[in-house]
């Protein structure tokens, strides 16, 4: 099957998709859990293909780490599945309800996007994660993994696609993609696909974005920020500073750079500089800071707007809560930034000036994230302004359709004053007005 | 200034719309009510320039009529200002909240978009109608409209701006461009520019999102159907097919195709096509209804994507409401289809499957319009699936951001097993978290 033929099928099945009921989709979530486990070892094995290439390929430990999937990967796995099930139905859901005139009630309400393509890193558990959540919320999906994942990407669609298929989804309603030049097909499909999900570095994500007219929702960069304020709690933002940093620096919620007010820089700088050095993090200041801790490395001009993704961090002195914003929102990208300060007052502006997806108040960066949100899995992190932002679960593989139930009203009586709308809120669901 | 400059300015102007209270905005609006109406005469003086030219230009009827600004477009103008303000603050609003554990509670929270580009058709009122939708859910604009009302657009903007900013709005929120190079110009903005909305032709559409980068929405083409079921009444179906095509024929929310199903086709078509032709429709049938009304003008193939804006109508039999919904989703453009019919359960049918943007239940196509749906006014309607759909009003305007607010939680607590998340949904708005 061409990717012309996938996303005719898979159109098709979005269409028997959106019309299933809530039942069918969970069952057809357990019939890939009880699949998963009953072909365990067909897919260990696939796996252990995979990984056998890569080592010989030479990967890095992590990314081997990433590419494994064995019992631990599949428990998770299987412990998410379960919890997909439990989450409440996302589409169908009446969002608001007016009624226009006396028998001419309009529903705003929930439904799938429709055809999703999601390109995703070399992690077996991820195709298992972001498939299910496109089932739950009733969209069909065009798959593609980092190919060092394809043995076992090709094992786990198989059993996901029979597993939920002989339980009531819609053939066609998932298809692997195995090859860049599948990519590249696959964004010119603007007709089938109404949404491309790319996870990866920025440049891949600029690409995807500069070579197909569909839709892209992903994050461009996660250039994040910690704000310690004037009135902020010392040893608090040590501790939040050392966490947003270094609990994990190749990640994307991760903090890459430091603002801190020039009035608390004597007291703070030589206590956050002490604990970062103990876990080994470089640093590097602009004059300001470098005058007060003179042994940082002197930060570059265009420090500012790098991802380092890595432990190092460039901290920089600013006059007020309102520079620190102004510089976020020049050289953030929009992913998540934090204020450490005790005045509520303060962080009330923070939140509301700095113009990113997720804006935190004495929280570590790092909590932007769908499962810490509670969303579920999570098919990325937008960093876009449009549709969905920040963590992007069920909900943001939703849209809306406007459904108008009449009595063979027409538009010709209001326009000539025969009939008048009420405008009323309604406090009803759109089901209701379909029962016969 | 240049258009780089007005870009950069309303980004600016943008961060203090966003912390702009309620009343501030309402009072803004308030004040360019006055001012309208204070400099009503200057107004008209620079519309009869405009009128002059384009009646020496040999503009058509309509759109002289369109151009015209005067005391009836003014009072029009004025009521709208007036719903405007009662409105409710479209800005931080609260629309989910949730505990993640004891002291660290999350928020999405609505706010502006932040900076939008809108292209608008030679209507002086909607300048006034457009700009204002952007200062009351707090984002900063820059317009372009049609240059036949150049006169009395550069008057309108003009009142606008020195209005509102008297009244506490930031200045360099509202940027008149001028010319077709100052669009392109604009469309080169994506790091200052978060939205373009263009009004306007289809290929117009088009040319925009092929030639920028900036998120786009608007409306592609208006090919709306009326699909008359099987289950049908047919005096009312005649009413509503009649209504859907004629009330105003030169919009995207006329019908252009009527689907009937071929068990109602002998009794319906007859009544339907004396109905058109009585309103002077042009009626074209594909051969099975043209055995049954005969003198249908043949329809050729490609029929069927064409958006006419004209009184014209293609009728074509089905054979199921499944084929009608797969015509739809294959032929239509995701605006407005209807179903006429008496049974519920097949109007529940159509509606799930159909994937426009407005499905209607026995009622007129052109009912779907942000005025008759009680959004106020509209910025247009949006046939892409993302972010909005349908009519766009205020709550289109808005995206959100995630406010999480902690007492100096970190990440690695919870990574390293001493702090669990709770992930409890809150009653709780998040003001409630920023008060001392």
């Amino acid at each position: 099957m061409d990717i012309r033929e996938m996303g005719l099928a898979a159109k098709s099945a979005a269409v028997c998709l959106s019309a299933l009921s809530t039942d069918v989709k969970n069952a057809a979530l357990q019939a890939i859990a009880v699949g998963l486990r009953t072909h365990a070892n067909e897919l260990f094995e696939a796996n252990r293909k995979d990984l056998s290439a890569a080592e010989a390929a030479g990967l890095d430990t992590p990314l081997l780490k990433r590419l494994r999937f064995d019992e631990k990967k599949l428990g998770e796995v299987l412990a998410g599945l379960e919890s997909l099930q439990a989450l409440p139905e996302p589409t169908g859901v009446t969002q608001k309800a007016t009624e226009l005139d006396e028998g001419l009630e309009l529903f705003r309400v929930s439904c799938p996007i429709g055809v999703v393509g999601i390109i995703f890193e070399s992690r077996p558990d991820a195709l298992v994660q972001i498939s299910t959540l496109c089932l739950k919320s009733g969209n069909a999906v065009l798959l593609k993994g980092g190919s060092e994942a394809l043995n076992t990407n090709r094992a786990l669609a198989k059993v996901i696609l029979e597993a939920s298929t002989a339980a009531g989804a819609p053939d066609g309603w998932l298809h692997l993609l195995e090859t860049r030049a599948d990519v590249n097909e696959m964004l010119q499909q603007d007709d089938l696909i109404d949404l491309i999900v790319p996870r990866g570095s920025n440049a891949f994500v600029r690409y995807i974005m500069d070579h197909t007219r569909i839709a892209v929702m992903g994050h461009s960069d996660g250039i994040c920020h910690t704000y310690v304020d004037d009135a902020a709690d010392i040893p608090m933002a040590v501790r939040l500073v050392v966490d947003s940093k270094t609990q994990y620096v190749s990640v994307c919620n991760a903090t890459e750079h430091l603002l801190v007010h020039r009035n608390i820089a004597a007291a703070f700088l030589p206590a956050v500089v002490e604990a970062l050095r103990a876990k080994h993090v470089r640093l590097l200041g602009d004059d300001a800071s470098r005058a007060i801790v003179p042994d940082l490395e002197p930060a570059s001009d265009d420090e500012w707007d790098k991802e380092y993704l890595d432990y190092i961090l460039s901290i920089k002195l600013v006059d007020s809560l309102e520079e620190a914003a102004a510089h976020i929102n020049r050289h953030g990208s929009g992913h998540t930034d934090m204020i450490a300060t005790q005045d509520a007052a303060h962080a009330a502006r923070f939140v509301t000036i700095v113009d990113s997806a997720d804006v935190f108040w004495n929280a570590s960066t790092r909590f932007a994230d769908g499962f810490r949100y509670g969303l579920g899995a999570e098919v990325g992190i937008a960093t876009g302004k449009l549709h969905a932002r920040g963590p992007v679960g069920l909900e943001g593989l939703c849209t809306y359709k406007y459904v108008l139930c009449g009595h063979g009203q027409i538009v010709a009586d209001y326009a000539e004053g025969r009939s008048h709308f009420t405008h009323k809120m309604l406090d009803k669901r759109w089901e209701e007005d379909f029962q016969n």
